[in-house]
């Protein structure tokens, strides 16, 4: 079992988030059944994760972090790894993908690192090596998180001069997109 | 039916990915439903949340928009809003909880503006209020997106110099990490 499921279960959560099996999201998958053993059972732990591709994906279905909830922080730092930590006492582990470990699963090495094609390196063959590989590509340390660590909490609440949809307070009496930070233009309904 | 869902489905999806029925995931469900109304059916349609709070879990339920799959874009506007737009043309809507018309129904109002605590106003008025508005507090537009429309590609990888993990070749020979910008520091492993 990881993360409680069996491999059918897990390929079918992931298929059902992520609209399809995605190799990264199964790595997920035996990261967070790693860090599960290895950290305190007993605590509430929250999630940081160093790259916004696929990977946060596997946080929000195989823990309770959600991005929407909050106790799930995505850094774009662009690195395959990890952190479940206390949130109380920020004390947890990382997991990550270790290079010099996965250059013994070569399939794995080789789609990692972009040196196969996906037509010379099916996805079967690659989701297998991956379920026979498990925590072996994998190492962890015991860290503290010294920012990103704590829970937001939201602040008071102004209505914009301009657009009048509300929006963080301490942005100012108009809000960031009537600033200038929008991203679309307005077209006329038909 | 609310996103295919009937009330009962719609809380029971919110409470098993969100860890609890948050009032805004419900209202999140309202403006998917009408997005999915007003937008072409036939489209590839992806989405941008203008706020990390609560929404991006509605877009990541009810849509096959995911923050790891690339389809779902969070922009921190801090504004109650969303845009589902169709990813060839940049074309769509954007909907938002229209304070004015919220007015009109006062406990949802004053619970999103902060103006009520949670002991004068128990979470389940508050939600059979949500669902007799339904869609009565939203408005929406046509709109064009101009910005954080394209899905990213990964681009080369690099081996950092000095940890050894894979990351961006963008960011130079070094992580970002590396180069000053981690969030933790190393613990020795008991």
């Amino acid at each position: 079992m990881i993360c409680g499921r069996t491999p059918e279960e897990l390929l079918c959560e992931i298929q059902g988030f992520h609209g399809f099996v995605a190799p990264g999201l199964l790595i997920g998958a035996f990261m967070i059944d790693k860090a599960y053993k290895v950290i305190d059972k007993t605590i509430e732990a929250d999630a940081i994760v160093e790259t916004k591709h696929c990977l946060p994906d596997a946080l929000q279905i195989f823990t309770p972090c959600t991005v929407g909830n909050g106790w799930l922080k995505i850094l774009d730092l662009d690195k395959f790894a990890l952190t479940l930590y206390d949130r109380h006492t920020l004390d947890g582990f990382r997991i990550w993908l270790d290079l010099d470990k996965a250059k013994n699963h070569p399939n794995i090495y080789n789609w990692f690192m972009g040196l196969v094609s996906k037509k010379d390196l099916p996805k079967d063959i690659l989701i297998d090596a991956i379920f026979k590989a498990g925590s072996d590509i994998l190492s962890w340390e015991k860290i503290h998180v010294v920012q990103y660590g704590s829970r937001e909490k939201k602040g008071a609440i102004n209505v914009c001069d301009l657009c009048h949809e509300a929006h963080a307070a301490s942005q100012g009496k108009t809000c960031f997109a009537c600033q200038g930070h929008s991203y679309y233009d307005r077209l006329v309904m038909a």
